[in-house]
């Protein structure tokens, strides 16, 4: 038996759900429209050695890469429904790949996504995702939606993420909140509910992928005003705390990126209720352009640099 | 500038169409959806090295890219609309990415397909792409709706692009057959319009990716009967028989891929109509199992072998 067989045994046992019309194992999947919401596509691709450590084990490799693109959907306040994975892989290794299935399927499941689609591929390992979701037109969240006087919000702590991949890169000696921070680089956590929850309250929205001034950023440039940020509101967890220097740790929040939290934007009168949905107001939309940080522009911080180069 | 920065100004600056709501440059985007159709999504990835060889020139790299994702669409007779595309590549090179969206865009201009989302990331080259198109899905052709009895046909001719990726390969003496051996290579057919034309008449029906033999047995498998091929009806290129003697271009058009040609099982009735389309009738379906070519059983012929293994 070919060594791919078994990948595409898998893809052909996945099952069916309400909508699905035809999965994985014919030219192309049909799912059925529904008339009064409107589809949702992101796709977002990462590769050995550039977006994860090739060493990384086959599970947090698959449930990460679900659950980066999921964050995008909940980004926009849509709803996680469908989603193709294109996998290339060096060789067909069937441990490598049950393992892999085992993150991905868990991370699908947690995200109520279904695979449709998949194409295997022998290379360079990577990983791209293309996922579908669904919502009310009227409800979905762009970063183009903030306004001047807004509040800026973030859900969950910063710096995590950024600290873990750090620490598995290094050779730091093992704690548990450094295996805690780990953690949240390997599972990025899945705010979809969250989103859902408080789109009605909130003005532009992203997730934080990139680090957090890049990202709001994003917002700023596309909402064509500015952003300060107040950097000793900055949520930070206690294991990031008890592993790095406060210094460190807010640089770590300012400009690491991967901890696929939710950004948002939103009127004063909105943010007690955000506060008690579980997010921070972390600074304010003012009149002109570009992100500042405590009035000050960082240099440099143009955001996440993925840690390594592919020489391919 | 970023390297990258040029790629993704061509992202942004990707025009929006009708039915998308929010094309590139939000965390997704967001198609409007259709309440009488179905939804077709496909996915396929291209490694170089793989799916072709590293030094082809990067319009051909586009231009595949895209159609062979096309012909999954057209293989359902789905109307391509939407597309986006996951870029990986080793550097952000402005003259190789202008080549490779001229590539990308004429074929999607000719697939009347729009690029709804993109993610460039640095790695080892791979494209992937995930095509939505949309049907009525009373029309969409499975492969698993032969019937014993059923013809097998097939359009266009068979061969031409296995053998052009050979003499890609080679260092055979060009001629004006073999460049257009290799502009088959580099240039699928589309047979969309063919496809919805032909939807009304035919039973299942695929594209020839994997080689004749092989999609045959995809059908063969799918609608649980057997299919034998008659290898002396099987349409044959001027160019291919110019190139290489018979036996060696009937062995390209049985086992060789990449042709993205219409494979499809039609009763007898509508075989007049098939052939005024183009088609050519070249097999039968019959009780039992498997793949025949005249007959007997190919050794060794289970399709398309990718030509080389990258060794990432």
């Amino acid at each position: 038996m070919d060594e791919f067989a078994l990948i595409k045994q898998y893809f052909a046992s996945v099952g069916h759900r309400r909508g699905v019309d035809i999965g994985v194992g014919d030219d192309a999947a049909v799912i059925s429209a529904r008339s009064a919401e409107s589809w949702v596509v992101a796709t977002d691709t990462l590769v050995a050695g550039v977006h994860f450590p090739e060493s990384e084990p086959a599970d947090a490799i698959g449930y990460r890469a679900v659950a980066v693109n999921v964050s995008d959907l909940a980004a926009m306040a849509a709803q996680p429904r469908y989603c193709t994975l294109a996998l290339t892989v060096p060789n067909g290794d069937p441990a490598w790949f049950e393992l892999f299935i085992q993150g991905f399927t868990e991370a699908a499941e947690a995200g109520d996504l279904a695979l449709i689609g998949g194409d295997t591929t022998r290379g360079p390992m990577s990983i791209s995702i293309t996922v579908i979701g669904s919502g009310d037109p009227a409800m979905l969240t762009r970063r183009s939606d903030a306004a001047v006087g807004d509040e800026l919000l973030v859900s969950g702590c910063l710096g995590d993420a950024a600290a873990g991949l750090t620490l598995l890169l290094g050779d730091g000696s093992p704690s548990v909140h450094a295996e805690r921070l780990v953690q949240r680089f390997r599972r990025p956590p899945n705010r979809v509910a969250l989103a859902a929850a408080v789109a009605a309250l909130t003005g532009a929205a992203i997730d934080v992928s990139d680090g957090l001034v890049a990202d709001a950023g994003h917002i700023a440039a596309a909402s064509q005003l500015a952003i300060d940020i107040d950097a000793n509101r900055i949520p930070l967890s206690a294991d990031l705390l008890a592993v790095y220097e406060r210094d460190a740790a807010l640089s770590l929040a300012l400009t690491g990126g991967d901890d696929y939290e939710l950004l948002v934007t939103a009127p004063s009168a909105a943010v007690g209720a955000l506060q008690n949905a579980g997010f921070t107001s972390i600074g304010r939309c003012l009149a002109g352009s570009g992100v500042t940080v405590n009035g000050k522009a960082l240099v440099g911080a143009d955001g996440y640099k993925h840690f390594g180069h592919a020489t391919g």
